[in-house]
């Protein structure tokens, strides 16, 4: 196995994701080497996997003095320090996994891109805000995008041997803590509440995206640019069992469907050993004694518009998407501190993309300007000032 | 599309699967072409075909007289008239659908096969009573065994562009119009209860062979030769919406499933448009709003040994399979014509497996030896002179 060991850079090795890929690395040994580590808030988490898994490179940002003394005390081994976007792109990598949240994704992600890099991709915001500019130098430099979403995972393992023949795209939502919840319900629910996803194990902020259905409208504008399908053949479906993870329709009606426990390490494994497969006594199997009961039903748009605001704004396109993004990273975190009420996610988010005036044909540039503005934006709303 | 028509024949036309395999022909008429009908019963039904097809060549089997000259009176059309054999050897012909029922499929299957033809096939017992020589054949000619039976062709579609990384196969099995009876309700169910599969359209043997959860037991044997997967790791899962087909678990334990409306027009079409898929208005779409609820649990292989039977029976191998075929036709027959309870339908076929003496490495001829003997045998014991 020794020349086929791939080496890997993780991007957000701290984060759930970024944890759940070193755990795959670490049941998984003679197949994978961690060549880079890079993590921006938990210095003492990063010295560790950093003590046990020996990478060449370190990049921790925001750097910090403080931090970087704490990190450089608990580390018992010799690395250099690099920035994200040159690990992102070291010629010792094979494949960067881009396990990073929120808008700081997007640069290493493009730059990975531009170096013809396998990008293992579990950052949401890279796509949405510049699926376009992403494709394109993905065409360009021969870079594989490699979903870890479990969704567009299972959409890729579906379309495997016959992706032309595709016609509709089905993704799965488990419905989050409020499936069936009431408008009136959904104006008093609390933070707590809100971070108790019923199947899923994640960070806060895709957390919170699952209660308000932003997170499957993030991850149709995803599927619209990872598999070039419009958006009007793209179907939301909530399976609050979350054990089918998405869904393929092809020409002729037939219908594959990938289904697995609910666990990140097997779309990260698939995206990691892909166009291999690979056995790991570590993953849950399916037990058809236990999951007997498997239920569908449409998304309720307008007690959760948000699934509507985010699909509208990948139709429209152009900057759109991004103050999507940025909108919806603001007013998260808005939520998390308590200054605004679960409902209001959305209805800020409208707001925000009503008044904004769209860039076309936006380069990256523009991309981060209009960013820029919706962050803005919200904070003016939020304070009461717009 | 001229030059891309498929020529087919059809073995069996008149029969369920012969019927839907003409329909699709019709819903297409720029992808197939009929150059070939065979029929044994219903010469009525063949003459109206003949006269809708225009196929070159006709087989009537077994050839009686008045049968024969009702088929001429009302044939308007100038025609060949061909062995079985012949129709499914003909350089003419590219796909030959082998959809008669019962040991009468197994020598065109084989011609077909040795003459490196691609076989569409929906005959069950072909692959159960020589599934080890049919393989065999058409490694050495070329010829590509297509799966008609939904629960095969499901499988096959999984395994697209991954067939050598599967790990298990999972056959799902409505469970029959007796799912959830006890030994004790199905001693006493008649023909016309038994005849009322509850979610497919079907033949009367297959219909009667889905109660008694023989089918799937065939099924699994057929699966062992098709997919060449230890019987170990082949499982079956009752599912009574007959909405997943099958289901292929891979080595990571990713679960890959088919699903459609039970509409056994999608995977004849499946199976004569490989590798393409073909749009076709005429099939059903599955709709996410009515199809909102799958359950699955594990058979109860002692309210219904007959599926505990072909296991063994395809396990111990040899002339067993041929063995558990020709009693279970026989078997049927009796339940048919209510000369035998349901319940006897298992007990007839376990006490006439226990009695055969196997051949082993069986060729053909003593494949078709044991079949005489266990049909034999199943007389004997239903007239009590055994």
């Amino acid at each position: 196995m020794g020349d086929s060991i791939k080496r890997l850079a993780v991007l957000g090795s701290t984060g759930s994701i970024g944890q759940q890929t070193l755990d795959v690395v670490r049941s998984l040994p003679d197949h994978f080497r961690i060549i880079g580590l890079a993590a921006g808030k938990n210095s003492t988490l990063l010295a560790e996997q950093t003590n046990e898994f020996k990478p060449e490179f370190i990049c921790y940002s925001p750097v910090n003095k403080e931090a970087e003394e704490t990190l450089t005390s608990l580390i018992n081994f010799r690395y250099e320090l690099l920035s994200l976007e040159a690990m992102a792109t070291h010629p010792q990598v094979d494949t960067v996994v881009i396990a990073t949240s929120g808008k700081a994704g997007l640069s290493p992600t493009l730059a990975a891109v531009k170096a013809g890099k396998n990008v293992a991709l579990a950052n949401k915001e890279s796509l949405v805000m510049a699926g376009d500019i992403i494709i394109r130098e993905a065409k360009l430099s021969g870079a594989q995008i490699l979903p870890v979403d479990s969704e567009h995972s299972a959409i890729w393992q579906c379309l495997s041997g016959e992706r032309q023949k595709a016609a509709q795209l089905i993704l799965t939502a488990s419905g989050g803590p409020f499936h069936n919840y009431s408008s009136a319900q959904l104006k008093e629910v609390t933070v707590t509440q809100a971070l108790k996803h019923p199947s899923w194990q994640m960070g806060k902020k895709v957390t919170i995206d699952s209660a308000t259905l932003m997170n499957k409208g993030l991850e149709v504008i995803e599927a619209h640019w990872l598999f070039n399908m419009d958006f009007a053949n793209i179907k939301v479906v909530i399976h609050p069992q979350s054990i089918v993870h998405s869904m393929v329709e092809f020409v002729d009606g037939s219908i594959k469907a990938q289904l697995s426990c609910p666990d990140m390490r097997l779309p990260i494994q698939y995206a990691l050993s892909y166009p291999d497969r690979l056995p790991n006594p570590q993953l849950p199997r399916v037990n058809w004694s236990e999951i007997n009961h498997l239920t569908f039903e449409p998304p309720d748009l307008d007690t959760f518009p948000c699934l509507k605001l985010a699909i509208e704004a990948g139709k429209n396109g152009d900057t759109y998407p991004a103050v999507l993004c940025a909108a919806d990273e603001v007013a998260v975190e808005f939520f998390l501190s308590q200054r605004i009420r679960f409902t209001d996610i959305a209805s800020f988010i409208e707001r925000t993309l009503q008044q904004h005036k769209a860039t076309t044909n936006p380069n990256i540039e523009t991309i981060l300007a209009a960013d820029a503005w919706a962050r803005e934006k919200m904070f003016k709303m939020v304070n009461g000032e717009d």
